[in-house]
Order: C-alpha cells, then sequence, then structure tokens
C-alpha cells in the first residue's frame, strides 16, 4: 500500500425528509445565496422544500448555472456574491451546480483573475463555505474537493481541487431524484462507474481493502443500477445507487493505491468539442483506454474479470477482453451507448485532442506515466 | 436503507514516517500535552520521532494511561491539563490511551462531575482539541467518537461517545507497531472483526454496498491476518490489518444499517469482572450471541457465511451453524480462545452481570431491542 492522506470531512445527511434538517447546518446570521440550473427544482418540489427549512432567513438566488457550468455564467454569480455580501452558497441540484459553486466559492476571494484557478491551477486556500442539496446522483461532488468548469468562448473544460471547497454538509435524498430523466439516470451509473475504475484498474500495489471496497461499489451498481431504471420510484434500488455514487468519488477507494484518470482528461475533451454528456464520454473512451492499455493493466483486469463478472475461464488474454467487453456491455444495458458513431461524431477531432495535449504539457499521464498524446490518439482511434 | 447521518472529519495520514508531519496538525502556538501508556513507545522508537516532529514546541507529558484506562488516573491528567493551560493533547499509543485521552478532552472543560460523562451521558459539548499517533491496530479509536473508561475503584466499565472528541487527525503508521507482542495483534484482529460483525450481523434493511464493505474487511482480516502474526515486520500486511481496524468502526460501515452491540456489552462486564483482555471476552461471547439468537439474524447469518467464508451446502441450520464454527475457529487461529474456562473463569459472576443489566435499566438491547438480561443469562451460559 502507498501512504497516503485521507480526510473528508463532509457532513452527509442522507434519507428521506432530510432537507427539513438544513437550517440547522447553515449559521443563524448567514447571508445565503441559493444556486441553482435549468429549474427543474421548481417543478420537483425541490427548491420548496428548500425555501420552507429556511424560512425566515436572509436568502437570495443564482439560477441558470449549466450542464457542464461555464466560467462566464458563474463569474456573474461571483459578482453577486461579492456585491452582496454572501456569507454561504447553498448548491442545489446536481454535479453541474455543486461544481459550478464550488468555483464560485473559490473565486469569491480569489486575488487576481480567477480563470487561472483552472488554467494555472492557482492554490485556492479560501472559499466561502458552501453546503449542497442533491439532486442527481452521479459525480461525486457532493463529498469531494473537485469542480470542473468550462470556457464557453473556448470550448476548454478544465479542472480544479482544493479542501477550501470541501462542502460542509450535503444532502442525499433519493426521492428528490424520483423525477430525473432516465438519461440522467443512466448517465448517473455510467460516472460512478467509471469513476470507480479510475481509482481500481491501474496496477497492484497489494492494497486488498481496497480494492474489495472497489468491487462492492462496481457490483451494487451493476445489481441496483438496472433496478433503478426500470423503477425509478423504488426508494432503496435508488438510494443504494445514490449512495455507491457518493462512494465512488469521495477519495477512500483511492486513498493508497495509484490512480489513473485518463478517460476523464479525454472525455472532457470530446464534451467540450462536440457537447456530449460527460458520462457519454466516459463510455465511449473507457473500453477503448482499457484495450489500448490492458498490457499495464493486465493483472487488475485479470481480478477484475474474475471477482466482478466472475470470469474464471479461458485463457489470460481471453478473460480480459471478456472483462472488456462485459464493461462496454453494461455501459450499452443501461442505456449509454459507446461508440462515437451512435452520437453521430466521426474522428475529425483527433488531431485537435492531441495538440491539446501536447499543448498542456500533459505527456506523462496515467498511473504509470506511460499515456502521451500518441497513446491518447490510439486510444480515440478505437472509439469509432 | 435507514436514514442516516454521516460525519467524521478525522485527518489520517498513513504510513511510514508519517509522525514526521505531525508538527503541522497542531497549531503553533499550542502548549502540547502528549498522553501514553507504559512505557512501550520509549523501547519501540516512537517517542522519540514524536519528541523530534515537535522540536521547540511548549511539550509536556503525562504517562501511566493503563490497558482499560482508569478513571481515577485520566482525573489526574485533567488536573495537570487544567493547572498548565494545555492546548492540545496527543495521544501517543494504542485504544487505550486514544480512549483516555478523549476522555481528558471531555472532563477538562466540563462543568460539574466528569464522572457524569460516564455514568450519566451527560452530554459532552466541547472538548480540548487532540490527535493520535497509534501504535496498536484494534480499536478504531483513532477515527471515531468513541471511548470506553473504568472505574478502578467499583469495576464499571463504561462508555461515552461525543463529536467533540473527534481526534483533529491521527497517524497510522504500520512500521510503529512492528515490536507489539502477538498477543495485542491476535487481540487486535478479533477486536476489529467483532466491530464488523456488531454492524453487519443484523438484519437486512436493503443496504447492499454496506453489506459488501463490511464482508470487504472481514475477507481482509482473515487473509491478512494470520499473515501479519506470521511475520509481524511484513509491512504490506501489517498496513491492510491496520486500515482494516480502522475502517471497521469509523462509522462508514454502520451508516444506514441496524447495529448490535450486545457483544460488546457483555464483554465489558467480563473484563471489568475478570480482568480479561477487551478481544477476549469478545472472542468468548460473540460465538455465543449469534447462537443464541440465530432466528433474528437467520438471514445475515446466510448470507455471511455463503459470501465471507464460502458456506453453499447443506440445510439453512446446518449453514447458520456452519458459519458461527467458522467464526469460532478463526479466533481460535488467530489465537484467541472462545471459551471462559480456558482463562480460568467459570459461571459464577452470570447472576451479577444479569443484576447490573436490569440495574442500568439495559433491558432491550440488540438491533431489535429483544436482548434482556434473560437473554444475557443465556448468552452468558454458552459461553463455559
Amino acid at each position: 500500500m502507498e501512504n497516503f492522506v485521507f480526510h473528508n470531512p463532509v457532513k452527509i445527511l442522507f434519507g428521506k425528509g432530510q432537507i427539513a434538517n438544513i437550517g440547522a447546518e447553515i449559521p443563524a446570521d448567514a447571508k445565503i445565496l441559493i444556486t441553482y440550473g435549468g429549474g427543474s427544482i421548481k417543478a420537483n418540489g425541490v427548491y420548496d422544500q428548500v425555501k420552507s427549512a429556511l424560512a425566515g432567513r436572509d436568502v437570495l438566488e443564482f439560477g441558470g448555472i449549466e450542464p457542464n457550468p461555464h466560467f462566464e455564467t458563474l463569474m456573474k454569480a461571483v459578482e453577486l456574491v461579492r456585491k452582496e455580501g454572501i456569507d454561504f452558497l447553498l448548491a442545489v441540484g446536481g454535479g453541474s451546480v455543486a461544481d459550478g459553486t464550488k468555483f464560485i466559492a473559490a473565486a469569491v476571494p480569489f486575488e487576481g483573475d480567477p480563470w487561472d484557478i483552472l488554467a494555472k491551477q492557482a492554490t485556492v486556500t479560501k472559499a466561502v463555505p458552501l453546503g449542497v442539496v442533491l439532486t442527481l446522483p452521479a459525480t461525486g461532488s457532493e463529498m469531494n474537493v473537485n469542480a470542473v468548469v468550462t470556457k464557453a468562448a473556448t470550448q476548454e473544460k478544465l479542472y480544479f481541487g482544493s479542501s477550501a471547497v470541501y462542502p460542509r454538509f450535503s444532502v442525499l435524498d433519493p426521492e428528490t431524484t424520483f423525477s430525473l430523466p432516465t438519461r440522467q439516470i443512466s448517465n448517473g451509473i455510467v460516472d460512478a462507474y467509471t469513476h470507480v475504475m479510475e481509482q481500481y484498474l491501474t496496477f497492484p500495489v497489494n492494497a486488498p481493502l481496497q480494492d474489495r471496497m472497489a468491487e462492492s461499489i462496481l457490483k451494487t451498481l451493476i445489481e441496483e443500477g438496472p433496478k433503478t431504471l426500470a423503477n425509478p420510484t423504488d426508494y432503496d434500488a435508488r438510494a443504494n445507487f445514490m449512495w455507491s455514487a457518493t462512494m465512488a468519488l469521495n477519495g477512500l477507494i483511492g486513498a493508497g493505491v495509484p490512480q489513473d484518470w485518463v478517460t476523464h482528461m479525454i472525455g472532457h475533451e470530446l464534451t467540450a468539442l462536440h457537447g456530449l454528456d460527460h458520462a457519454q464520454t466516459l463510455a465511449i473512451v473507457l473500453p477503448s483506454t482499457l484495450t489500448v492499455r490492458r498490457k499495464g493493466k493486465w493483472e487488475k483486469l485479470l481480478q477484475y474479470g474474475e471477482r466482478v463478472w466472475g470470469i474464471v475461464t479461458g485463457t489470460e488474454e481471453e478473460r480480459v477482453e471478456q472483462a472488456i467487453a462485459k464493461t462496454r456491455d453494461f455501459f450499452e444495458s443501461v442505456g449509454v451507448p459507446t461508440r462515437l458513431g451512435a452520437y453521430g461524431v466521426g474522428l475529425e477531432s483527433i488531431p485537435v485532442i492531441q495538440a491539446r495535449f501536447e499543448q498542456r504539457g500533459m505527456v506523462a499521464l496515467g498511473e504509470k506515466q506511460d499515456v502521451n498524446p500518441q497513446v491518447v490518439e490510439q486510444i480515440l482511434s478505437l472509439c469509432a
């Protein structure tokens, strides 16, 4: 096992009716800004629950945060927070609203151009405190330090992370997700699954507990994912999926083990250039990543095949191929196509993506630092 | 799944050499009290590492905290902390030192008689901040809110818990445990295993991720426990055991599921009355608890037998019996006898324990609130 530091202070309020308890989690005298997206929270009753829980409190609102939240939009919220002297941000929505709100939180006290937080990985040491009411299980943003923001003007989708933007609390009420469109649940399953794979499917470092916990999440997603798609109001299935998605990216299964993240880095480019949903890009890229890089991931692919998919017969090569095929089949089975062609996208952007990786100096990626822009090109070529 | 709140802000510094980093985790101007036990930390080099990491800082010491730490001893430390104006407590040792230090931390600012924290479950809202350098993997105290303290004068072993006594950080360096006596490692394996069982072996509430994570810890203890006993300086085996013991009782696997804890409650009485090691009492009581209460735990016993021990043949009754027998055999195999007789203890204290449960109003215990003093008597009768 590798040395690690694990520190996740997010308070999780999980279950039916938990939104009613958020008042106690926000300082009594705080001036609160509720941030949200396209307004689905007003249709599904979540907005009313939040307002009711904050009745009598000093509350402003900022709506319209996009999927793949735009830097341009978020900077308007930054202005508002500065102007109004907001003390607490309450993100109500899915991963994009949570991510966007983390960026707002970091940008407000940032000295200099906040774009540097994303483009230059400028250090974030302070942030406006924030909480999350999660309405879409997928990204894990509710219990981690990560945020991804897109600059619409330049089609750049960039990441930052800082312990300063850990939510103070996150509410996970499965009932708030019952009205989600099927596509978003399908995407959430693929997103959570891929988050686990990025931390698990690397090479062994003798960390059996981390491995088993990762496999536990994968098996639960395989079991509960189809159930929650088939019956969106099955509380337990939705709750199990929701908790799996949070556990998939809260730092725990990645503590003390190597991590990959190449699938995400390539996927972000496909979203930025073609507007594909984040999870769609992961479904497209992961099987290709595993195929192109299978030699370096050999032992873990065999272990994954056996423990998660029950693949125990055949040659090693056959078992590795089966394990990758099972992954692709699972994504397809939950309704997320795994080929660029299914989305009407060709291979024309490969040179652009390759050039971007080179330009940013992303030349030694993945758990073995052996993924350079040429490998990225090979992976993308297999995505057709 | 049941509703839950999960909040564990302990920062874990895991791995070789991590003690060197504690200076940055303690406020620069803090007056620090190092608390420890019988002095093994001076023999194994841990004391020197801690002193070196805190060179130039304002540091006092308080040694002599016993296994099953005594209220009487801890109150001497409370006096010292108050007199010297200590700002930060650093527990260096195993679970007893951590537990004792949590009690000191809570007792210092407590208004009234600190014994009430234990005897009357008086609410603890503030505490002196503390950190832990763990030298014995077992209790999980390094990443939870729990503490158990014994009043020597009356042979009472009592519990308290408060989020105010979460350690600010805990250092887990497997190398610091290499010199531990075999008996303490054996005990630690049984302790961690039983912690998982208290949260897992109840009844199903459709929480498959929690179940699988619990089974992950059990399987890892079964796999790594014997390895670390056979080769105490095998770093990975010790690291995997150490992280399993922490994960066994940091709140995660118990979130959203029923919990038992009857084995612990009975075990504490056996320690208080007969001086048995904590883990010895768990090894004695758990198989009997599972036997006496098997009807209420039926489905989980079958699941446990199948998933953890691979028991898939025979009638349900046979499989349940096998699962319990496997548990007993495992404890024996790691060197912890599972019968009172092996420790020279008879059944003479059963009436005393039964009376204590009655006297404290402990008449509806366990995950189904169906364990009364008569059931406790049945469980103890099977421990001979």
